[in-house]
């Protein structure tokens, strides 16, 4: 397929660096303030070269990238909440022409579900966004191959930052502001890291996982989750916790129709009580018990490998 | 779709018991003896439970299962070695006629992978097998949706019985026959428990495993694994590795081109040291590191809920 990959972050410039190794071309990549296109697949490494030295990958506008000959956008900008803008836009944009969409940004399918489904519905395109939600992660697939009336529900553990605290402070005995200085030392934390550690970055996986499960009869924002980040979790909790074969861990659930993200204590034998920034999700399903899946939830490669895995599937699979 | 399903243990019958919940039409149902087929969907509860009563699901011969009209045949006989017949002998009839073919038989894509492939090749229908490799766990779609390529190698637990028996061993610190004589009470070992104690099973999904990631380039059959299964495991043994941390599971291989089976000491905190009859696989990827899926690996429902997730994927794929 030929792939406008909008968005040169880690993810975006991944995609763009394995898309040959994965059977496809780049025809455009856009970052904020340029693009670069060529209908005949365009030199990846000279446009990353120019995006680290001049801070953009063409000359072009960036609605090049969108109006140029592709198959495929796939959407890398960083997620916005809200009205999800301007990944929406662009959805919008490669629907209108018939083109499919693969999503790696979180905000439109976590914050305007239904109405990307209704855009996709009125379009000859189609739609699939497993990197929004775990990562390399097979979450989303598998939720299809059983057929989301066959899945009960999911808890998890959806974020590498919050996980990497700790299982950190657990291991050391240190408290929250230590070990989250080291993750920011080591970049596993960003220098802003409350997307990750309040929480907000589970819920939004939780919430996307919530409207696929739900199959149109309601719709889920990020207000309808029940959300607890791991800033008030104490070191003394944790040895609390230890004392009796447990542990802490950030997990996000969608049961029942709700959507929670929590701190809360699990065996440390378990499945869940996944070290550093691991993340699992255990499925449940009404034929086949249940199903865990576990990987790694971030990071630029693992990220454009499962965009990458959607770019395959909607390869093989039929137009309506 | 329109499924004729050959074979009613297990895992057959659980295909046809739940083929409706899933969307699809049981047009036909054959054992060994005999057959029940009609173009409209068979009575599938009365089928199973003549077959109960009488032995025979039906009144016709075995061969109109696969001359009537369906579109997937299901084929979830007894797994044969060798020449693996009768097994084959249906795909090759089901390929023949241009049908789709879902096996939760190992032996055609085991021993005779390279023929399978041929017979798949020369027809319009297209093969899927996700059953024959732990069960309900998505291990093959995972490996589909990287792309083979890009899969270093599998590792993991693939047989429910011995797991079994080792983590009881391990827990109870009893010897190994008094525990396979509780699984055989319990129903998770057989009266002939070779199949599964002596690595077996467990090295045939890994030999299906390394056909797949061979892509064509080497055939493996079972004579190409190398088996050691847990006969010989002692309770002292176990008890020598829990002194350092460690327990003993069963574990099978796709490394490097080669396929091994054997009983190894692994942390007591693995994601491989799981209990039960749970099953797990490690993925190895060349960009999204390791990917783990773990689950039930057999039962009726479990396996033919994997069975379905495969006539999903052929209904959504488009046919060449």
């Amino acid at each position: 397929m030929r792939l406008a990959i909008v968005g040169t972050g880690a993810v975006g410039a991944s995609v763009a660096e394995l898309a040959a190794e994965y059977g496809h071309t780049v025809t455009a990549l856009a970052d904020s303030r340029s693009a670069v296109t060529d209908a005949a697949g365009i030199d990846v490494e000279s446009a990353l070269a120019r995006k680290r030295d001049e801070g953009r990958v063409g000359s072009g506008d960036p609605e090049d990238a969108l109006n140029g000959a592709y198959d495929c956008l796939v959407e890398a900008t960083p997620t916005t909440l809200g009205d999800a803008r301007p990944a929406y836009d662009h959805v919008r944009a490669a629907f209108e022409r018939d083109r499919d969409v693969v999503l790696a940004n979180k905000g439109p399918v976590a914050e305007r579900y239904a109405d990307v489904r209704a855009l996709e519905r009125e379009s000859e395109g189609r739609l699939r966004f497993e990197a929004t939600v775990g990562g390399a992660m097979p979450v989303l697939s598998t939720i299809e191959d059983c057929g989301p009336a066959h899945v009960t529900g999911i808890r998890g553990v959806l974020n590498g930052t919050a996980n990497f605290v700790l299982s950190r402070m657990a291991v050391e005995g240190l408290d929250y502001e230590h070990v989250l200085a080291e993750a920011q030392d080591l970049g596993v934390a960003e220098a802003d890291p409350s997307f990750d550690v309040e929480g907000t970055d589970a819920a939004l996986k939780c919430v996307i996982v919530a409207n696929v499960l739900a199959r149109g009869e309601r719709e889920y924002t990020l207000a309808d989750a029940d959300v607890e980040g791991i800033v008030d979790v104490s070191s003394n909790a944790l040895r609390l916790a230890s004392g009796d074969g447990r542990t802490v861990r950030l997990i996000g659930e969608v049961v029942d129709g709700s959507v929670r993200v929590a701190p809360r204590t699990v065996p440390t034998n378990s499945p869940l009580a996944v070290s550093g920034t691991e993340n699992v999700v255990q499925i449940g399903t009404t034929d086949a018990g249940r199903l865990n899946v576990s990987g790694r939830g971030t990071g630029g490669p693992e990220t454009a490998s499962a965009v990458l895995a959607d770019v395959r599937r909607l390869e093989s699979t039929a137009r309506d």
